[in-house]
């Protein structure tokens, strides 16, 4: 019954691309996205359907009521962008000094906004109601979800779903996880505070380089003996500075790191052993400490059968040839918290680009456009399936 | 004046030699030298030099009053042996099976009583009082000094003198130290407290391994940052034991060791510092601990004043080519009671074998025999040293 | 149709707790198992089937033809006890001393035999070839499995099927896992070549205690650094001796541990790594070493569309509630040799008794007797899925 | 003979305390020191003591021939600044912004200035001839005093003394060392090259800041295992730089630091010890280092015979109330260069202000001027005996 739409999804793959490219030219980093929002408002204006704007933020969420009965389903897309200089060779490159779609958030609003042009001839034949979920700064925590969430957007809302499109999976081809998605990313900053003195006269010292060196090596053991080998957890320190001068013994040290998890359990054992092995490093040096612990996103979290249901869907879908679990990932995504909501699933729609591929984040990212309609196709047969299940 | 016993000294080698020998065969285990002690007594029976026995154990303590006046000195020498299994190839060795004299305390008793019956004849010449402090159970803690003091060995007793013969020094060698001369030795026993469990569950415990593993290293840190470069300790953690199967993490791990210092201060913050940094590890690990410091003899600290009178006195020995000042060395002496109570100075009298040198406390431990009137010179000419500056 | 063989099975109840507590009387120790297996031939020799003894050692191999075309499907049962001194309270407790069925062998080969006495009525009826695989030895290193199939064991034979009667899942639950089940379970010995010397004279040696110390801390940085946060290993030290006196600095120390892992590819990062700390270890103290790994079982890994069968097999077997997926387990199982050769699957067959729970390997093991006939039905039901599905 | 000479030098007092604030007002940095030497230039110009300028540099050199036979005797005093802001509250505080005679070589130079004075009428009585070495920059490596020797200072020179106003000992005490007085000060650089990544993926990457921390903990081993503890040695860590983001794993780790030493046999024992750990915490993680170790002044050792006769032409000096030998400092000081091609001594003259004292080196550091005097007699005595004992 659907086919057509599918087609004229096709149909909108040029319409798509322009959106993108557009967006593209002029990214906004996260919470300053506001030219972006006031395209996509003005898109569903044009189109005539609902919507509203400043939804805990920059966040634009959009509603097509279909004719028949049914759930309402959400469908989200973020359209915030980096602090990266484009480094690309390409006509429609970033306009915008240091800031760059790095990471195809510009084709998740193309595709979702192109989505619901799409379905406004079969208004009617629709079960239930479509959100359109336009997500400002998924980027840099606190993230846009909560907000929105706050702010009303899944009042309402039976179910959420949304895909990124992914560098790493090649076109044709859908990804997800039955449940744990992406780790929750959390970063820290610990400073030792020693005492300093002479080069030479260390015993009149408290060393502050030994003491976060001993403590480096000490929060390895976290990861080997205190998370269940079963389970993930990954504790990085990123950055070591301490000290001023090489014959000065160092005051201070400081220390900042991120921590990745799956789950809440593992998180809180990750943050108690951590301070446990920062207190033991001081307490054998008669040293103290601060210790900062910023919890980031959530880890994702799918729901087991509407992650079934996605890849049911997308094996149904003209053009997705592969449709599979795979392992999670050890980022993070804000997506998150629409999970702790309302049931619903994230994937990965491939968009590897042939040749060399640059990963995310990097100034020479790029994905192949063709994934547009892919990832639209998706997101509205997972719609549907949700639909048919209920 | 005294030229004459020099000589007699001399004549008195072979019956030093005989005496060494006799006891060299039958040694006696620290605390246990019964028969020795019965042996020194006789011979001061036969001599006619009032003794007493059963001073603060096995110590026997013999009296020569001499003719003119002057001070009380004590010369002082030990006579036990070591649990060690003789494995030199000489005609007087041990006959006791797994007890040897590998350490020189035979020639130490040999050449004091000699010294005793040289002075015989010149008992009304002599100045002062001369005690003759047989001293037991040098080799193990607690001791004989300390005993022998709280007996009264040094009531009426105005400084102490005392020598060991020291295969390291060169026959006609005299060495010393003004101050700091022989280390203090303590014990120490550290036994961590974790939890075991299946060696594939680390989660699940607290590796008592790893646990004393981070001490170990940690433990380094007391030397290398709160020991004055200046001063000297040393930290040496000697046994590690932990675990009863490969496949089974540790519950418990005890580290035994010993600690060297030169002085009270030293020793006091080496203790504290262990202290924290095994409390530290636990902290890290959330396990518990128990910690057993045992001080040994304290540091053996001469009296600068008489050490200076040593090496005089024995620059005019004859047959002393070399008296200097060495630096101290990290082994343990319980000569040091004697030094917290009264004036005084302990010294080497060199006794370097010729040929191969076994180190004393080996199996072939051997010294040169004529070493011995050497040492029983340098007492007397310290001796009388003494008295002339008083 | 073999709903009658279903309740025949349950019929046997009575004989398969006889045998098992037959055997449980009369426990062997891995290697050792030749009354047992006479007991188990002598079995097959009375009902008539034919069976090869002595087969890789101790191994015993009935074949039953069955009357109608299909594969030949091995179910496999160990039966080899351990050296542990049975403490439970039971009028069926372990008569031979220091050895016990405490890991559920017994109940393994009561319920297969017993299979194999209820299969002969249906004979005509069974599809394929039904083979019973007796196999001795699966308690330690090198085990059973690998024996018997050079011995031919697997000759003819299309796929092969196990269980173990599993104490922590309850009766009438199945569990196995899509892919990885078991860990590879290896040990590894390394040994410390240092230095000794006199506690108080560290620097003429290379202290070993510290530089096993140094290895243990360092062997963490493997799992917290160098295996992918989504895959699976434990490295664990659990042996850790050195030194014999502690005033003396030991030249030597050694370390014994296991290591777990679910594929080789993981497994050979962990043994490249761990010789790298090694040897990183040995060059900061110009020390030398000797590291001995042994690879223990290969891990358990079983064949996703075989796993899948036996889960829906399960679910269609009376008796049996819940059939599901779990976590794998870190511990080790020879049934991987079966698992490189031939598709297949391994699964649990809840035991749990009621009240507090011994686990394996516990002197007071002991498991729900119900749960006999659920394994030898479940086996059947595997058999027989395969068989349609081929 | 010389009481006389000694009052003089008092009478000098004055004009000693004129030249030293002129200096203290005009500061310059070692290396550019060039009109405080135009100054000592013209003021033995207008003594009309024959001298040198630009020896090795800004050195200055005069020599005033006595009139009686003897040796060719130097006295070195140094004159460069320091790069550190005056924060006296005084009318001769520092007018150049930054630079600041804040180690009392003003002192220094005004004293021996004056000495060269008093000495005019006395030319005739003087045994031998003294050589006034002013030397420019000492506080910064490769110092002046190895070029100054290059250039000929010492050229004829048989012996050489100096001293330091020492802000730590008393006015009227004058301390040094019979040999090792100031110690060996070395630079080391080390870089750990790994390999950077995604904080999430460290099996990806070979993290330096973890390496780095390896190293700060293992080099503490040194002292603590490799140095005799009857020796001196520090190996201080005083910057440890590594790291640009929170979430990334970092490549390269940079530490800088510094070590002590006394002899030249211990610093090698360091060096060589330090590549080791340096390699072994890089073979553990399949890193590359570079590791950059720059010699400074070498340990400065008096002469034994020469200490021992400052000490007593100090004893013997008016004014000097105590003289003896303390513990050597850690610091080092380029005089050493001249101990290693002459017989010599260095030592402390005491210039300790009344109430709280600021360190050398120290913005608010000041002296007692009633040093200055004595400085110039101590040099003088210690002359005097060296031509009295050749």
């Amino acid at each position: 019954m659907w086919d057509k739409l599918m087609q004229d999804l096709d149909g909108l793959y040029e319409e798509m691309v322009h959106i993108r490219r557009y967006l593209h030219q002029y990214p906004e980093l996260s919470f300053h996205e506001t030219e972006t929002a006031k395209y996509i408002a003005s898109f569903y204006e044009e189109l005539g359907i609902p919507y509203q704007s400043n939804v805990g933020g920059n966040g634009v969420v959009a509603k097509l009521e279909g004719g028949k009965p049914g759930k309402t389903v959400a469908l989200r897309a973020d359209f915030d962008a980096l602090p990266i200089q484009d480094a690309k060779d390409a006509p429609y490159k970033s306009t915008v000094p240091g800031v760059m779609h790095a990471c195809g958030h510009d084709g998740h609003t193309a595709a979702l906004l192109c989505l619901a042009k799409a379905l406004i001839p079969y208004k009617e034949e629709i079960p239930g109601t479509v959100v359109f979920l336009h997500q400002h700064a998924e980027e840099i925590t606190p993230g846009g979800a909560k907000p929105m969430i706050e702010a009303g957007a899944l009042d309402g809302v039976d179910a959420v779903f949304g895909t990124h499109l992914w560098i790493n999976t090649p076109v044709g081809a859908v990804e997800t996880a039955p449940e744990s998605f992406f780790a929750g990313a959390d970063a820290f900053e610990i400073t030792i505070q020693g005492k300093g003195g002479h080069g030479a006269q260390p015993h009149q010292t408290k060393d502050a380089i030994l003491i976060g060196s001993q403590l480096v090596t000490s929060l390895q053991q976290i990861v080997s003996r205190k998370i269940d080998p079963l389970n993930s957890a990954v504790v990085t320190v990123g950055t070591f500075e301490a000290g001023k001068a090489f014959n000065v013994i160092a005051d201070t040290a400081t220390l900042k790191g991120t921590v990745r998890t799956f789950n809440q359990e593992i998180q809180e054992t990750v943050i108690q052993e951590m301070e446990k092995h920062i207190k033991g490093a001081c307490v054998s040096h008669d040293a103290s400490y601060e210790f900062y612990y910023t919890r980031g996103y959530p880890p994702l979290v799918n729901h087991p059968r509407e992650a079934d249901l996605v890849l049911n869907a997308a094996a149904n879908t003209p053009g997705i040839e592969r449709a599979e679990y795979v392992s999670p990932v050890m980022t993070g995504e804000d997506f998150s918290y629409y999970m702790l909501e309302r049931p619903g699933a994230f994937y990965f729609t491939g968009a590897q680009k042939e040749g060399h591929v640059y990963p995310h984040h990097h100034p020479k990212f790029d994905f192949d456009e063709r994934a547009l309609p892919l990832s639209a196709k998706t997101l509205f047969q997972s719609y549907i399936a949700y639909q048919n299940q209920h």
